[in-house]
């Protein structure tokens, strides 16, 4: 099955449309982390902004923020902005219409391959566990391969039981070493449940794999370690743990983000405790993401998909940015896709065999 | 990973519990299918009836369903029936204790095993997504691999998804041809979509797996060309149907039950279209089971969890039957496990997964 | 909350495609239960064949079936028929486009009201468990009062859970006594632990509604009661039933469909064992059914979903079915929003608070 | 139904196991916020530390964290805390085992009413779909008027569809009016939701409740208008929210805990972003608890369940303390239980129902 990333064609600005269109309303922030009113919310589509008559592509863009536009003769540019991020002075693109007659342009053609037939781009809707994945696992195969062919950049987000599993844990930390993995974003618990079984070969609330002994305590007595150790990487490198994901990323020079909830009692050093610090940490790597795995709990995977455009430049090239969402349910899978994501695809089944089945294709 | 299959202690009939205990009650039906009643109703466990003062054990039993006493001296035996089959003249055990003090013993220790650790036959409860079932996977090819080798009977109780997927319909495939299926349970659409698959190369409600066309009318083609071949081996002999599930039954000698449920417009020749001999001709191969794997929806699968003993004797050995039950939901899972079934194993994930795991591990 | 049933309006048969185009192509079957190949089959709209040169209607339709045309010059019809139910002899309608061009045309446009907005026959898609349900309540009880008092044909196909708590069970019984059923589909287990409560005041696998004794033995004992008194009218007319939904239909004279699935292993008298003919029984009301509730297993709603009309004909006007589809899961009440129904409306909860809301709504 | 709290029974310290006992085991922590090894995690049971020869009982417990002692002579007493807030030379209680014989006791049977039955207190496992609810709304109803008399302290745990729909937004407003709401933890988008519809009359994702137009900007409006206002309280006092819970509670001093997840882009004025700060702020309700409604996300409610005490001290007597998770997926409901809660009742179904129940029967 040969990957076929589809090309982007840009709006024809030459349109009579596009011409006569007015410059963006700029409104100035006048506090901090307060929009003026009627600002534009940011789509998951390719959106332009007119500004001294240059039509600007917002790129690591993210649904539901504001455009701050830099309107300096000759350097125009835009950042794309949290509400909460905005400072006093920030020049907010305002206006409720994206059909560019108010210097806003939403472009939802940019993929779409009108030689050929329509497919070559299209969301399959409605998906269910009764969906036959086949086609999906062969399609990401080809996907992940040509990533790390062509430094392309492969965030993952990993829920808990990826590394509760023996046979899971194993595949991902095979496709760390193996360079399929360019960053990971997962709760402290991961983290955590992964050195435990590294560290004492135990796991929580059941036995050993092998199901001996009982030893849930072990948990917490592996956070006490970590703390005491001051972080994962001198931890790991102190030499007690033996194998997993954690050990596998700090060898292999792959980042990760631990960040927090309120179901956290307890966390690693280097956890992020603040959601807002956590979120400015996760939205460094799905600026440059190029294709993004989202094995999680619906909470991560919303978050993450949310602030990861749904396409971007990489070496002068706008590309779609490949989206996987997977989950047991498909309330969760589908809520990401009523998003309007452009290049989510969805599957429903137990993360454990997602992640054993790339592991054994690829690594 | 060894497979140890639990031993069986009978119980010690020369307690005096049991050697005073009277002999069960019988009482004759006189409407068929018309139980008296006060009926003794059927558990998992094993259980014992005192008939002319022997101790006989049920097997082939079924839950909720009633014992048939032959008094015949010499020649005591019981047979365990659903109540829709009782005849005029039958005696049916009466009581409703299971201590033995009616002759009514029900034995919940015959597999415990003393001398060990009690975990050699326990059931692990509270499965849901996040369970670690790399060991459960390991476990169940060793129990296919003994099955295989020692003559046991597999039988599979599959879902419609199993012939939409193409991984999973060949993995199913392989398994047939290598010896790992000793019958199938499915509803028609199953064998419909897998005989359309191979004969036209689609499937339904999709385009084909590799997306070129639509073409749901398939399926109801190819249920007209099998009716007109007049039944599923007449169809595949003339050479129409070039791969698929239905082909390796057929080709292979695997049976076959097809069962109609009310969703059932068109049905293929041989289906049952009535539940009640479905059901029967269904716990033919319940009855002499060793192992069991349900794939299927909740109606199916409860259907025949409901008629399988978990228990039985073969060659004169009596040995737990294991049974797998396989869905996306925990609800679907925990309700026969809710049943107090002894040796069910619950896994949750898509079965397509499932299937693809143990085509991998074995064929 | 005003209830506003959408106009229908014919299409206009005077366009030059309507005039132009063939007698729809009709082809003989030639074995019973066997289509002619290349038939056509129905979708969920509005169709019209042209036979004779004259556009008949389909009512009383039914997805994914054939139409058998009735050519006598001056009295052409149609009737919708299951391919297992076509006969030698009968006249099959042939082809495979529903623009007209082969005298089939598929009508989507009927409940379009062009003159306001599109929304009063929109199907709100995407429902979930989040998805605000005040309205839908609110249309639906505006409904249910309409249907009552203009002599509508209100159809509930009910789910076991119904007759297991006892707030619901009542509610039901109530909706029943002051006019809100018409006809009710279920399987035998709902009438069977309904009677074993209003017989026994018990209910299944729990303790009475109290708690005070396990008392599953008497849901078979039930059965077995009512097949010596023979139906469950005779029983009861004996008068040993209280209360509840059973007693409540045969006091209404609300006609009821037992169907009975592989899970079945003892049924009440008069329960269709044969799937084809419980359906032929169930689709005697579904052909002439105005509204339509759905708050059972996914096995009957799919099936009773499938045989229920979108739009029909009542006193010479077209008017929408009105479906209201109940689940717990997302899932579940997708699965026949998929198929294109069109007035159906989905709601995300428990079958048991869903039924309680409108017997506290209207009775 | 009359409402029967159970009575708890001390252990009987006068038993030679309790004279003999040594004192529980206390080792200083030397770094702040990791414990010394081999601690002892609390359970959801009542328990108690020897010290000084005393038996002190651990009120305001929480499971999965630790116990650091005072033994001051004669005002011998503890303090439950969570290991991230332990500070150098707090004492924590070291040792594995819970009968006494380390200074430890864990007691099961506080509640057990050994001359009644079992079931005054017993948790009703198994918890489904199909489980009937009657007899658990009727006892909740009971709890609520007796808290409501007796000055109990009831936390509701709210998720966001509670202010998405508008039926289930005016039963939950009218319930903290009537006072049966003692305080409110939440997620920054239910309040947001709640005021933006108290403001502008729409709600997100979706056109108004009678559906005229699709507003999801005003959501970031309404976080921008409290920001500019400074705090809910200020904007609720400005007039400018018509209805609604935020306006309730503001009304009635109902306290209500706004906490973040990597999921909010934005929040109102007074969420706490650092998930430590959450919980300790979220601790202070569940401290003082007799009553807790969860109706939330499994996050909240994980979080928050975890933290309760399942029993407690109100005004010198030791009573359970009600907990209700409410879900629509057995999952999420029985993640709860599986953990051991001792008054857990759980009911599966969509929450906009659970609470629209409530608010008929009481307000």
């Amino acid at each position: 099955m040969a990957l076929n990333i589809p090309k982007y064609t840009p709006p024809d600005f030459n349109q009579e449309i596009f011409i006569n269109a007015p410059n963006a309303t700029l409104v100035e922030v006048v506090k901090d982390g307060v929009s003026p009113a009627n600002y534009h919310a940011l789509s998951v589509f390719p959106e332009y902004f007119k500004i001294n008559n240059k039509w600007v592509l917002a790129t690591e863009s993210r649904m539901d923020t504001v455009c701050v536009a830099y309107d300096e003769m000759g350097k125009e540019s835009v950042n794309i902005v949290e509400f909460r991020n905005l400072k006093v002075g920030d020049k907010v693109v305002i206006g409720r219409t994206e059909d560019g007659s108010q210097g806003i342009y939403m472009y939802t053609q940019g993929f779409v391959n009108k030689s050929h037939d329509s497919d070559t781009f299209a969301f399959r809707s409605g998906r269910s566990r009764e969906t036959a994945f086949s086609i999906d696992y062969d399609q990401l195969y080809e996907i992940l391969k040509h990533e790390k062919a062509k430094n392309g950049y492969v965030t993952w987000v990993l829920g808990t039981a990826i590394s509760l599993d023996e046979d899971t844990r194993n595949a991902m930390e095979r496709l760390i070493r193996e360079g399929y993995v360019n960053a990971i974003l997962c709760g402290t618990s991961l983290a955590a449940f992964d050195l435990e079984c590294g560290t004492f070969g135990t796991t929580w609330g059941q036995k050993v794999f092998r199901r001996e002994q009982n030893t849930y305590e072990n948990y917490y007595e592996t956070i006490n370690m970590v703390r005491e150790a001051g972080s994962i990487e001198s931890f790991v490198k102190s030499g007690q743990v033996k194998d997993g994901i954690m050990k596998a990323c700090v060898e292999c020079n792959v980042p990760f983000v631990l960040a927090s909830t309120v179901r956290d009692r307890f966390t690693l050093p280097g956890t992020y405790d603040n959601v807002y610090e956590a979120q400015n940490a996760m939205r460094k790597h799905a600026r440059k993401t190029s294709t993004i795995i989202m094995v999680s709990t619906i909470l991560f995977t919303i978050a993450t998909g949310n602030m990861t455009p749904s396409y971007n430049e990489f070496d002068g090239v706008i590309r779609p940015v490949y989206m996987y969402t997977v989950d047991i349910q498909e309330f969760a899978v589908n809520k990401l896709a009523d998003r309007g994501t452009l290049t989510a695809t969805s599957v429903v089944t137990n993360t454990q065999d997602f992640v054993k089945n790339i592991g054994r294709a690829l690594a």
